[in-house]
Order: C-alpha cells, then sequence, then structure tokens
C-alpha cells in the first residue's frame, strides 16, 4: 500500500515521519512549509481542510490527526511494536500520548501561535507570557515520566522500543529550546531525549527535516 | 475486576461514564462537585494530580485521560462494539475522538476556564469573546462530521452502535448551550444529539448526571 506523509520540520509530524523511519517502511515524504503558508493553499487545504500536517495518505485514504496516524501505522508495521497490546498497557501508551497531544502540545501553540486565541495583540503577549510559564511546568511534568519510566527498567517511554512517544518528548522538549527554555533545566529529559536522536531511525527523520535539537540561546545582558 | 468511575456531572467524564452505562458494566460512580473545587483537595490530587475527571480505577490501576480511558473500556467490554477493529476504520475512530479531544474540548475550556491560559482579567475576556467565535466553527464541523454519517447510512458517529463519539457530541453541544450559542442553529448536530439521548444506556448516565440537554436562554432585550 503506497504511504505518502506530509510533514514540516520540526513541527509534530516528526512523530509519524520518525515511525515510518522506524519501521523501515517505504513512503513519499512531502515537505509542506509551514512559514510560507503552504498549508493556506488551495491544494492544501483540499487535502485538508484544517490546514495543518501532519497528513498521511495511505492507499488513497487521507488520514489527520497525530494519535489516529499512530494507530493506523502501528497497525501496518506490528513488527515494530509501537503500542503494546495487553489492555492496560495500551491505555497507559493512550494515555500518556494522549496528554502530550492534549495538554503539552496545544500549551506551546499558546506561546507560538497565540492568534489562534485571540485575535487582539495584549491578549497575545499576556498568553505567551503565561505559556511558558505553563510550559515550564508540562517539561518538569515530562522529565517525572522519564524518570518513573527509566526507574521501572524501562530505556523508552513506549516500554521496549523507542517509538512515537519518544519521538513527541524530543519534539515538544525541542519547542521550550525555541521558546526560550534551556533544555539542560531538565537533564534527564534531555539526555532521554538526545538518547531518542541516536536511534537510527530518529536520526534518519532528523537528518532528513535537518534538525538541531537544541535552539537555546542565552538572552545577551 | 471492579470499576470505579470519578466524574463530574457535565463534565466530559460523560464520555466513559456514558459507555460504561451502555456497556451494562458494574462500576461505583463517584462524583466529583467541581465547582466547590473538590478536585483540589489531597485526596483527590493524590488520585490524580492534574485535579481533573474522568479518573477510571480498575482493579487498582489509576488511569486518566478520555483517549486511554475510552481504549481501556472498550478492551474490557468488546461486546459493546465501541471501536472499529478494522485498522483504517480503527484511525478513523480515533481521528474524530483526538480532534474532539485536542480542538473541541480545549476550545470551550477557553470560554469556561480562561484563567487556565492566563492571569490577565482583560486578556481572559478577549479569550472568551473569541473563543465562542471558534466555537461555533467547529460545532459546524461537527455537524458536517454527523451529515457525512448520516448519508453514509451510519446512524452513529462509530458507526453501527452508539458510543463514546455520540457522546462526546452530546457534551460539547451542551456546552455550548451554556456559552450562549443555541443549539437550534445546528439543527442536524441537535437532531442527533436529542436520538442520542435516549438510547437507554446514555440516558442512564444523564438520569444520574441530572443534565439538561439544552440550557440556552436567549438574551432579553
Ligand atoms: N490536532 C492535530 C494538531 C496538528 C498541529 O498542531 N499541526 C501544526 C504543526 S505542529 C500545524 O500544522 N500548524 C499549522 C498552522 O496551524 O498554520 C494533530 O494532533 O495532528
Ligand atoms: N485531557 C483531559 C481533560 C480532562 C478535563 O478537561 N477535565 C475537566 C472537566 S471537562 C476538569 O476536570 N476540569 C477541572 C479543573 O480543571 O479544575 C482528558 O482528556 O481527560
Amino acid at each position: 500500500m503506497p504511504l505518502k506523509l506530509y510533514y514540516a520540520p520540526g513541527a509534530c509530524s516528526f512523530v509519524p515521519h520518525s515511525m515510518l523511519e522506524l519501521a523501515g517502511a517505504t513512503f513519499e515524504p512531502v515537505p509542506i512549509k509551514l512559514h510560507k503558508g503552504e498549508q493556506y493553499g488551495d491544494d492544501y487545504k483540499a487535502l485538508n481542510p484544517r490546514s495543518q500536517v501532519p497528513v498521511l495518505v495511505a492507499g488513497g485514504e487521507v488520514l489527520t490527526q497525530i494519535v489516529a496516524i499512530v494507530s493506523y501505522i502501528d497497525a501496518a508495521f506490528p513488527e515494530a511494536h509501537f503500542i503494546p497490546h495487553q489492555p492496560l498497557a495500551r491505555a497507559r501508551f493512550y494515555e500518556a500520548l494522549a496528554w502530550m497531544n492534549n495538554t503539552v502540545h496545544p500549551a506551546f501553540t499558546h506561546i507560538f501561535m497565540p492568534h489562534k486565541f485571540s485575535d487582539n495583540e495584549a491578549a497575545q503577549a499576556e498568553m505567551k507570557r503565561f505559556g511558558v510559564a505553563s510550559y515550564r511546568h508540562l517539561l518538569a511534568e515530562l522529565q517525572t515520566m522519564v524518570r518513573r519510566t527509566r526507574a521501572a527498567g524501562s530505556d523508552w517511554l513506549g516500554g521496549v522500543h523507542p517509538g512515537p512517544l519518544d519521538a513527541y518528548a524530543l519534539t515538544l522538549l525541542r519547542w521550550g529550546s525555541i521558546a526560550g527554555i534551556n533544555p539542560e533545566d531538565y537533564p534527564e529529559l534531555w539526555a532521554q531525549v538526545q538518547r531518542t536522536a541516536q536511534v537510527p531511525g530518529m536520526a534518519r527523520a532528523i537528518e532528513r527535516e535537518r534538525l538541531q535539537l537544541n535552539l537555546y540561546r542565552p538572552a545577551a545582558d
């Protein structure tokens, strides 16, 4: 079945992008330049009227939403063991994925795209300021998740195999570095993210997206 | 396996609450009074440090996040057919669930709990104003989803059986009515929600939560 992934370098589409590389899938990667507004062009809106990446096209079916695409790629590549099978372990996987997707990810949107939540400039600035403080708390919570995973003897957030939770954690910490948060403030999370980036499939996706993991620049006094 | 559901009347916890009723499950419903701040008490924070409902306790395991709880209840009650099995249909189910959970639900949070995104009163008022307009667009999108489902010959958003997508749609339209949006502005969605409320399992959850479906009051001139 032919697979096509619409992604943007550095965006949340890194999650399915790295899964396809980890699974050794044959797929056509289609980069979308979000900073040039390509997602608002007629062609892209015909594909996804919500003007967002990621989009996975699988045998002509257009699929959106990270959670859905993750579930689909997992089923298509069972030998990659992305999602555990046992019901409780499976639910724990979705618990972490959903939280990253409905809480941490939108918290960054408030910093990076506050115009999605208000057209008033002063309100946008307030949301951004508040958002950075919230984001720091959420990264601390993510670090606790990493600590517990390692303490329980697992190398990766989803258990035995590196996968979408690790890729999402990498993306979220990298976004923090864009928002002026030093990844070194979260040493265990930062170490985990660096370990994640070494996994060959992850490294291939990082290479294609030309990602630097840490974009933090200390403010000059 | 003993099941305990922590829920709040009218909150998003209606989704798992109605699933348990639809499945005919034996469970202990534990109401949490959000308006009295019970979610911030020490007991509840020991259960869920994020101070949110729903929480499902299944055989001593504490599970949070609607997406995860839905996946768990589905696996525990396969005869209720909540989530389709075929990979693409399964992904489509998660596509709709994730969108309700990461986009429509948080849009309402901006209206109902803007203090989660800014501590500045003027910014909160701006977010609320902008949020109502966004929410109207999202309800229109939800109505389109209902229309396509019915046009494809399905009675329910998840396919053949009433389930979590229908319960979420009911909750989201009901929230709109609290935010001053008339459900009758979305006649097909409103009809679907009224149909949903008639399903015996849904009706039992509605009864326990003492929900009115439509809280819209036209502004007096
Ligand atoms: N709920 C969506 C969110 C996707 C999303 O936020 N995509 C962002 C990039 S990380 C995007 O495409 N933004 C472009 C825009 O909004 O203009 C999902 O889970 O897939
Ligand atoms: N991401 C969570 C969101 C849960 C949520 O938003 N719960 C709300 C009720 S709808 C809540 O408990 N709010 C209480 C509070 O924030 O004080 C999920 O999907 O379960």
